[in-house]
């Protein structure tokens, strides 16, 4: 018998969730030898786990429908993570091998088949030839990464010269995102929270960067941009999103990776410029990342022959992982959100 | 001597334009024969102008940059008209020909020939061969149904048993949309603002149509669309964007046409459920039809195959299309709005 930590989802939270009311630690406890799998199923021992704010999203009562499925009261929260198979009743894993998938936030992990066959077996090859970090298969190497490098190019369209802005810019999407695009010849400018973090953009070499909590985001982009925005990399949503849709050009394309400032509450911030989709002809899209999945070799590829640059912010221990979470909703992580399980 | 009653754009209105305060009747005179024409410039005597809501938009100071350039004070205001060729130094263009492209909202115009080049050809000599009425090539048969179909395909992705839903649906551009619907399979809802045009709308065989002023459009769009929205063709934007928002299924598509709620107001609707495009991954996208001119023989050739029913409100004299013009924003028209010149 093993002890398995794991973090259950406790209660749909109405603002910002709490570690402890809203998700709970429990010990588990697992027999390997003993434990019972079905055809296709296989059983994992948890490494990395990624964090990201879509989660805050399925932390919701399951009459409410989106596109992603709301967790379960009382189940394990699941999450993006990489393992290895500890016990195995499918032919396509033996036991050592890596996996990447739906994992849950708990230290063993029990893949039912039809999770298994929607993990991505690609990525796990890649791991062991890799000599990067297992846990850059989370982030930039992975679906995240994947995200940037697929969205970018189709809801994006760069053209070399255009002027790209992107919010929440350290962040695990807006890093990468910002360094493709500078390869791909636009102008880049990117805002974040604080000081550490516009230091590492200016390292990314962004054109330029600046720290919204201190200044007017109005008025710096009609001095960084006085031609204008044609792609704007939306993460945050709300005012800035507002401000930003004054700035853009004709033509442009917003691609809505993420609004992190109207998750956690229900009285949402009024969008008074979208009347500028009209007058500027403008695209607004936002994506699954798992509707591309079939670009990733393309993707893998290309992503290897350019020298990327990539922060992580890895918290240790599941039982960490809620605070964690928390953190993405008020600035407090610096680059990509990872949970080092074991 | 002949004489030319012209309108002018005498002032930027702020709110709701008025006849007599932003658009004034001038008559200035025309000499035919004498009149010197440039190489490639055509005059001409003008039959019938289309009047759309687009034209608000140029209302406006020539600093504000939109795609659209701004209507210049003290000159005479433009829009897509026909006329007949009364004068050419154009080799492409006869006396007597037919001509569709901008002209003034005016009984004569000279046309230069950057404008003569930039104008429909195609469209002009298809009226001298057709048997439908001359106006219908400003609408059913030129840019506003041309915009339907493309706009209908490109943007809105219609599958068979989809739902769309349909803003001032009576309208040019609604009236026409709807009925392509339709043939494509699709299950269609509109709303217009009085009893006659939700009539027309039934005749026009829509499956469920309602007046919005006379009911919740939250509650008539729960109870119409149990099953939710595929495709919204938007017309007004503001509150009932917002709304419709909110009934959009995962991965529906906007596609923004109009937002004649918000053109004559400088304190915009805050749309607050525009988070809804990361929940439920929708596309939300503006056009210009212009940019879809390429198309233009195919359109006419699937549109001719199909019988389309069409409204237009025509009203006679150059001299009446301000107040013709105010009244769109009020809802007063109905149908594709065409002022007969001449």
């Amino acid at each position: 018998m093993l002890s398995n930590k794991s973090i259950i989802f406790k209660a749909v939270p109405d603002g910002y969730p709490v570690a402890g009311e809203h998700m709970e630690l429990v010990t588990k406890e697992i027999d390997i030898e003993n434990f019972s799998l079905a055809d296709g199923d296989i059983l994992v021992k948890n490494h990395y786990m990624s964090l990201d704010p879509y989660m805050r999203g399925k932390m919701r009562h399951s009459y409410v429908k989106y596109f992603t499925p709301a967790y379960e009261i009382g189940q394990v929260l699941d999450g993006l993570g990489t393992a290895i198979v500890v016990k195995s009743n499918n032919k396509k894993y033996q036991v050592g091998d890596y996996y990447i998938g739906l994992i849950g936030w708990e230290e063993y992990s029990h893949i039912p088949a039809n999770v298994v066959s929607a993990s991505f077996e690609i990525l796990a090859k890649a791991i062991s030839k890799s000599k990067v970090p297992e846990s850059y298969f989370l982030g930039l190497l992975g679906m995240p990464g994947m995200s940037d490098y697929v969205v970018l190019n189709k809801i994006g369209q760069p053209k070399k010269g255009e002027t790209i802005f992107i919010t929440a810019a350290s962040g695990a999407v807006g890093q990468v995102v910002g360094q493709i695009a500078k390869i791909k010849g636009l102008r880049v400018i990117g805002s974040a929270g604080d000081y550490s973090k516009i230091k590492y953009l200016e390292e990314l070499k962004f054109d330029e960067a600046f720290n919204y909590k201190t200044c007017n985001t109005d008025e710096k982009l009609k001095e960084l941009c006085p031609n204008g925005i044609d792609i704007y990399f939306d993460n945050v949503g709300g005012e800035i999103l507002d401000i930003v849709l004054n700035h853009l050009n004709n033509f442009a394309r917003v691609v809505a990776c993420g609004m992190i400032s109207q998750y956690n509450t229900n009285d949402h911030y009024g969008v008074k410029n979208i009347f500028q989709v009209i007058k500027k002809c403008l695209l607004i899209q936002g994506f699954i990342v798992t509707d591309h999945l079939q670009e990733i070799e393309s993707f893998q590829k290309e992503k290897g022959e350019c020298k990327l640059k990539y922060k992580e912010d890895i918290v240790e221990g599941i039982q960490n992982a809620p605070q964690a979470f928390v953190n993405i909703f008020t600035g407090k992580n610096f680059g990509k959100l990872i949970v080092k399980i074991c």
